[in-house]
């Protein structure tokens, strides 16, 4: 079943046509990464949509090019649509999540804030791990890998503070699988005067978010989870609250490339030259944010739902469980028990090798007890679960075909 | 003579038979940026070959693939040679050359350490701002925009300090077309026992960069310039006199995005997961370096000499001359004065959109004086300097036969 095109170049001919109609490169020749053909069903990146790869592969225009900056407005309305914002600081940062992470983090802290951080998995831990080099005195709220952060012991970490001026949850733990309920913890950061801090960078695009109504400060995600984007960009968003607090920094940031005051700049109307921004991958986010809100996001957030629902169904006649605490399983990535006896790293080497199909494995404490798999934007079809079900039962043993038939019979229970 | 394609979509018919073969998505509706077509001769980004568009638009594998890591070591491995060195810490920085600029401060400097900065356009001011907000003591060597950094001025600073750690210049000021001497000033911070800091954003593949042999410690460039890569990633590369003194920091650097420590882990052989590689884009730096070595570094060098020279003889014959310091004139990035009585940014603003033809405005105190003409990478050809030629006359008047003539009659007696 291994689908890996070995040396053979895919869509060579094709490219040649394209080749052929390009000015000044006729004698072009081919090469390229060559890379295998992967389903991509890991914590990202997910599978890219063919319209957003064309629009990458789209010769460049200049970053001061009119037509590149009606662009990159298109962009930021599209993100505020997604976000469910009207803040004017809503725009795609030029690196990947943990770069968005670490500009909302470098903009609204300075040397000595106190800042209570959510810590149930790899992502709450790296936000503690910026927050206090960039000067922070940070308290962490602790709780166990795969559970959620509990509003009491926010409240609890608050009334410690002298004057917390920032709180920070992770919405979607890509590390655990753990669906972070936001909205206790919000109230909790506002009656204490204190910011509200979201990582968005797996929830983004396949779960419901909302920046506004939620009273969120400051959040930022990824391109390469539910947006189906390469990797490369973090869309990011802050309210109106936020850029007082930035407004009225006493201090420059510590990071020059992540400053907000000198990026908004060139997004508002000023146009300011900052950093040449990332012509292509906007290109390509300019596309993935159309498809998305071709499909609609309540379509697009049932459907994730839909398929993680099937997913589970079809794995547990495989005798394969949700390692996260019930209530609160993601939808777009689903942490799932080894079963006892299996050994981890290797079947999922031989989904790879074998079957094409990429997983992700535990961090941390789950590292080795879980695998991670993700059905983020256009990775969550069901063939895909049908494709892995079947791969599973190959590898492990167990009825594959009774595995999809379970997952079918949920699906259409759902009414798909 | 303008080619802005309206609302015309570029290889559209190309494109529905690259979808056509590709699986799962033979419903795809066609999109994209519908980007005007234009010709890149400004500070960058360059115009991009279509090997390396082809690169970017393959389907993604997972930053952890067997396959994308072999492929990160093929991109190492053709940076050291680029870079001319043997550095073990030569990789892409996920983010533009500013974030290299960034990534080699945080790396490099701790609190209040004296750090030599060379400010002779916008560049190096850029680094100063960069350095204080991380901490350093930065002692200035001003010089005026257009001039070289002079190694007295720098014996001076480097005097005036009590214990200096780091001294740094722009190697090619993109803001003003000069071109910086290197050996001097390295012997200096050698002399003083401080790390030798390069910016190489515009001069990387564009005219000889020798990193051991010039005792660089640290430097750092862009994709987007002479590389003719999208922009979005920075290559760098630290001696192993910087990385000890990395390995012997009392403090976590301010930045975890760009900690070297740690991206260090995922490009050597332990690849531990820091944060998601820009798969695409390292597609297609690394189809860009493929180029650039079928080319071979002396070749391209010496196109870049060529292409300059006969610019400038044509420019001559339309009134236009060089702004920079004679003898210190830039080969990829050529400053030329504005003649007297002429709408810069008029004239400007009708080659982009009357013609298609992006050229680059003069920063800071040269605004509105010069004209940034960059002929880097693939923009860097006969051709193009030849539109270039006719549309400044076009514009300005004057006779851009003979200017065309005039930069022919140079690339014949430079043998092309």
């Amino acid at each position: 079943m291994c689908e890996a095109l070995g040396t053979v170049r895919p869509y060579e001919q094709e490219r040649r046509v394209v080749l052929s109609v390009l000015p000044h490169y006729a004698d072009g020749a081919m090469s390229g990464p060559n890379m295998p053909a992967r389903l991509l069903l890991g914590p990202g990146p997910s599978m890219v949509h063919p319209r957003v790869l064309a629009a990458l592969g789209q010769p460049l225009v200049g970053h001061l090019d009119p037509e590149f900056l009606a662009l990159l407005d298109r962009v930021q309305e599209d993100l505020k649509r997604l976000f469910k914002t009207q803040n004017q600081l809503t725009l795609p940062i030029s690196g990947t999540g943990s770069a968005g992470m670490e500009a909302c983090f470098a903009n609204l802290i300075e040397d000595g804030d106190e800042v209570v951080i959510g810590v149930n998995g790899v992502f709450g831990t790296r936000m503690a791990d910026v927050a206090t080099r960039l000067g922070a005195q940070v308290v962490k709220v602790m709780a166990d890998w795969g559970d959620i952060i509990h509003p009491e012991a926010v409240s609890e970490a608050l009334a410690s503070c002298r004057n917390p001026s920032l709180v920070a949850v992770v919405h979607a733990e890509t590390s655990t699988g753990a669906w972070q309920p936001l909205e206790d913890i919000g109230e909790l950061a506002r009656s204490h005067d204190a910011l509200f801090m979201v990582d968005m960078v797996t929830s983004l695009g396949g779960c419901p978010v909302e920046v506004d109504a939620w009273g969120i400060d400051a959040c930022y995600s990824g391109t390469q989870k539910c947006l189906s984007c390469p990797p490369g960009l973090s869309p990011i968003s802050l309210s109106e609250r936020a850029a007082e607090k930035i407004r009225a920094r006493e201090s420059k940031p510590r990071s020059w490339y992540l400053d907000l005051s000198l990026i908004g700049s060139y997004f508002g109307g000023e146009r300011v030259y900052h950093h040449t921004a990332p012509i292509s991958m906007i290109y390509a986010l300019a596309e993935a944010l159309a498809l998305v809100h071709e499909e609609g996001l309540e379509k697009r957030f049932a459907r994730h739902e839909r398929h993680h629902l099937a997913l589970i169904a079809g794995l547990s006649v495989l005798g394969i469980e949700p390692a996260a605490a019930a209530g609160y399983r993601l939808w777009m990535l689903n942490s799932v028990s080894v079963p006892d006896g299996v050994d981890e790293a290797g079947i999922r080497r031989r989904l790879l090798l074998d079957h094409g199909i990429e997983i992700g494995a535990g961090l941390g404490p789950l590292a080795g007890d879980v695998w991670r798999i993700g059905l983020m934007g256009e990775s969550s079809r069901p063939e895909n679960i049908r494709r892995l079900l079947l791969a599973l039962a190959c590898e492990l043993g167990g009825d594959g075909v009774a595995a999809v038939r379970e997952a079918d019979a949920q699906l259409s229970r759902a009414g798909s």
